[in-house]
Order: structure tokens, then sequence, then C-alpha cells
């Protein structure tokens, strides 16, 4: 574990990430993704010491918050961009987000996946409709087959992360999360890409009741790009990633690096061994399948509490973290 | 599978069965025990091609359904009883919540467990505060050493499902459940011993709209023994149990059997590949962590429904199963 206070300036932003924006993308998203419940659990809050709010995107359609970020973007292409369809490259929860976003519209999707993904997700992917192209196990084959795709068919590329209608989209569920609770002390979410931790930064700043709303984001330790970014104030792109949280691989994106540096409170990392005990808590206390990138957020929280008691600050009477669960897409195992 | 249809007389109850015995039995539960959510799921709905309403009691205080019929006990104990304490013998979740009700009620409470229960499921019941007596792992021994503790400390037994009390507590689940959805065609709901199984069946009989609900059991395969005895319309007290529903082993009581024929609509044997199945839908697509005893009652309507099409009747024109889910405790596995 290892934590670092960050100091958000938040600086002036490109318009296309205004309240508005946000509010339209919520507006646009209403009725074709799931409005994902809040809830709470008894025990947790007490052993934590304080109300923990769980914004349960493993409940969302596809069971992730990609989704959102997938239909927002699909939703506003034209008409003509529509007939010619959308790639993307991933072998994760954006694949199957979008396959089912373009089904929904009923448009073409194609999906790049690295040769060695595991079958299953390139059959999930499948049946919801999408192409799936294969390509050699390097970040150079994924760009320059998704290239010769959009050279090929004039699909749109929806990127997993670095592109400001997936931004908006993901900002969303912090915005339902604060529409719910408006009186949050702090938001705790995982990072990967940062189209999540990104979107709840936004969300952190426009939504508040009387205040604006710090977010904190949770790291693997084994894939702390964004810590390391934060600490030298500077994009890292570089990583050898090592940690089960399979969906936190990737490095932030040029969009989502200077939102994240100009509005995150601070950063926590989790060893591998903190992020299985808080799916275990899921599992055992709260009945819920959570994927290990699903349980960082929680893992984070956990790991951040126990400073600020020893740093002697006072803490609000009352306080109310919100925890966004990104998502549930654990195989199943039957146990026999 | 195997499927026998039942022919229900509902016969006169004794009167500690009646409707007011059950509405009492839930006021007194109110705020004790969880109302857990009644859920569905649009794609399983799509797939089944009916409704399906699960009573989630699996998101209940200890896991299980079970807090229901052991608080409805110790609530009624008089302060006399309550200082002696109570007892049973259990390996599995009726320990647990007889536990939690007495540590909430603050009377001992003592639990016969075979010593070669797993150490985790003591430790359990030793951190809800009761005392757990070992002994040798069969049917007599328990008996014996829970028979011994009554002698020596005047403690009351909470046996895990052939007592009024408990009947009536467990049958406050689908009384929730007839609360939320009163228009329901039918609902399924697991057997072992019949506890779960003939409070359903009072709460079908009693808290319909305009009808009698029918009840339907789902039973393991491996452990069939309430089907056979409705089969032979005698009561079956003999079995090797085989299945992974390890909640669900014991034979129909004295006083479980007699509700369960008379009220009982039909009863579904499904086999352990039948339940892990059911398992892996609660896993993969609602992300829920279901034990194979609480599978048992999907798997059973998945039996069922089918026939029902074979069979040429004629279905009402929107069907709503009420599905029980009589449990979530699953040891955890980190898959890592």
């Amino acid at each position: 574990m290892a934590y670092l206070e960050c100091s958000p300036d938040y600086q002036t932003l490109p318009s296309e990430y205004s309240r508005d924006a946000i509010s339209a993308a919520a507006a646009r998203l209403s009725g074709q993704v799931h409005r994902t419940p809040v809830l709470e659990n008894a025990w947790l809050n007490r052993q934590l010491g304080c109300r923990v709010f769980f914004k349960c995107e493993h409940f969302q359609r596809g069971g992730a918050f990609k989704i959102r970020g997938a239909m927002n973007s699909v939703l506003q292409l034209s008409n003509e961009q529509s007939s010619r369809g959308v790639v993307t490259h991933s072998s994760g929860n954006h694949a199957q987000a979008l396959a089912i976003a373009s089904q929904i519209r009923g448009i073409p999707c194609t999906v790049v996946m690295p040769e060695n993904s595991p079958a299953v997700k390139m059959q999930a992917t499948k049946d919801r409709g999408a192409t799936v192209v294969t390509c050699r196990p390097t970040q150079a084959a994924r760009i320059a087959a998704t290239q010769a795709i959009v050279d090929q068919t004039g699909a749109t590329l929806i990127h997993p992360f670095d592109q400001p209608n997936i931004i908006l989209g993901q900002a969303t569920a912090a915005w339902e999360l604060l529409t719910e609770v408006p009186h949050l002390t702090a938001i705790f979410a995982p990072v990967g890409g940062g189209g999540l931790l990104s979107g709840t930064c936004l969300a952190g700043r426009w939504f508040h009741s009387d205040r604006r709303v710090p977010v904190f984001a949770a790291e693997p330790l084994g894939a702390n790009d964004a810590f390391r970014s934060l600490q030298q104030q500077a994009l890292v792109t570089e990583q050898q990633p090592q940690t089960i949280a399979d969906g936190l691989l990737t490095t932030l994106g040029q969009l989502t690096w200077p939102i994240i540096r100009s509005h995150l409170q601070g950063i926590v990392t989790v060893a591998d061994q903190e992020i299985t005990a808080a799916m275990r808590i899921f599992w055992e206390r709260l009945k819920w399948v959570v994927e290990p990138s699903g349980a960082v957020s929680l893992a984070g929280l956990q790991q951040w509490l126990p400073l600020q008691k020893a740093d002697g600050r006072k803490s609000e009477p009352d306080p109310c973290y919100g925890v966004i669960i990104s998502g549930g897409n654990r195989d199943f195992m039957s146990g026999v």
C-alpha cells in the first residue's frame, strides 16, 4: 500500500466537459443503461466506522460500467457514421459493452482482440453480434489491426477510455451516485486507463450539494502508472503490469491524464492480497460476485481510512464514502 | 429430473397454523430480520418466457432464511426460559441463525455439531457468541448430546425445522413475497427438512389475492425423500444423501410432512449438474453468490417449465413465478 495526497487545482476545463455535457449524457443514457442501485451494508459500516455507499456497476448491463461510455458514443453517431459501424480493440469489458450498444442501435461492430484472448471472451463478444478480428498480442498489432479496419470500412473508432464521449458516459455513474447521496464526504474509484476516474472527477467537480466532492483513486500496486504519473507530475506510459485486477492494466491516456491531474484529491495503491480481501467481503458478507478490478476501490478505502486517523485529522462527524464497484465479470467457479 | 404432480386437499390445519399466526410472526420479526428484496432479471425472464420474482434470502441476516424461524422462536421464550438459554443441533445455517438470534436477545445458546464439521463453521458459530459442543457424526449422537444439554441446563430446544414457531417464522419469507407480488402464478421453494417449504405452503394457502397460490417443491435428486414420501403417501425417513446441496440432506419431519402432503401442488427433483447450472446463472448474470441449496428452486423451475408446455396446458397469459433463494453461504473462492 502506498498513498499520495494530491493538490488539485481544478483548472479550467475544455467546454466539452461542462456540467451541462454530463447532464446531457445522463439524459441520453436514461432508459438505455441501468440506473444501478446504491447499496450499503450495516456490518461493513460498523467495521469501518463510517457509511459506505456502493455504486453497483457489477449489476450494470454487460456486468460493468463500460456500457455507459460505449452507449453514449454510439448514440451520438450520425446516420452515415452508423451505417459504417464502429470498431474497438479490447479483450475486456469494453468489447462486450460496445457490442451490446451496437446491437441495440442495430449497427455493425468489429472488435480487435489479441489471438491469445480466452475463447469464452471472444464468444461472448460474438454472441452480442460483433465481428471479432484477432491480431498478435502486442499493443502495436492491436492498433495496426484497428486502423486497418477503419481504413477499409470507414468505421468509427470507439476507444476504451480516451475519448470525450467515453469520459462523459462514465461520468454518469458518479452523477447518479451524487444524485442519490448528495452529501458524500468523498468518492473512491478504480483507475486503469482513467475513463471512469476522470468521469468521476468531473461529476465530483460539478455535482456537489454545497462544495466539490473530493475524488480518490484506487490502483493496483502491480499496475501503478497513475500513482507514478501523479508523483512525477508527468504522464507515465510504460508499465509491465502484474496484478489480478485484469481490467486495470492499461496506462492513462492523453485526455484522461490532465483531468485526473487537476482534479484528483489522492491515490492509494493496493496489493493483490488487499484486493482479494475486499472480494472476500463482497462474497461472504454481501453475496456479490465482484471482479478483482471491481474490488480495488473498496480495498483502497480500507487502506486509506486508518491513514486519516493516524494523521490525527478531524474527520467529519458522520463520514459517508461513495465507492464505485466497476464490474462483476468473473469466470464462474462451480467449486465441485 | 423427475416430476410428481400432487393433489393437495387443503385439509383443516391445527389452529396454530392460522392466517393470524403467520401475520403475528411477520409482525414479531419486523425490524428484527431483514425484509429481503424481491428482484427480477430481464435476461432470465426472456430466456424462460415468464417473469421470475426472486425472494432473496441470501441477502438475509446470517446469509439464509433460517434467522426467521430462529428469531420467531427466541422472541417467544418466557423470561424464565430465556435465562436457561437455547440449544440446537446443526452444522449449517440454522446454527448460525440461532446464535445470531440469541446474541440479539442476549441469552445463552449452545449448538451441538458433529466433530467433523468444518472448523470455519464452528468458528462462525462461536463468533456469534454461541457455545459449540461437538459429538460423534451420527444422528443418534447428535440427539443424545442435545438431550444431555437440555437435561443439564434446562435449555429450550430450537429444532432446525420441526416446530410450529420455526415453520411460522419461515412462512414469513413467502408472506413478504406475496405482499409484494400478490398475483403470483405459483411459488417454488427448496425442500430439506421442510421448514421453509411447509411455511411457504401456509403462506400460499392464506395470503392470495383471489385464490390459493400453488406451491411447488424443488429437491435434489440425491436427497429425494420428500419426492418418495409424496409418491408413497407415507413419510420416508431413510436416506443416504448424495448431493452438492448440503443444506437439504435431512428428511421431512413429523410436523412438516402433513402440511406439505396436504398443500403441495407438485415436486421436481433436480440433478447436481442442474443445480450447478442455476448457480452459474446467478453468478454470471445476476452477480449473486448463491449456495447450492439456494439454487435448487431455480433449477426446479427451469426443469418444470418445459413440462408444462409439453403437456399442452394453457398457461396463464403472463405467468409470474416466485422463486425463493434460501441462502448464499458458500465458502469464498479467490480463484488466484
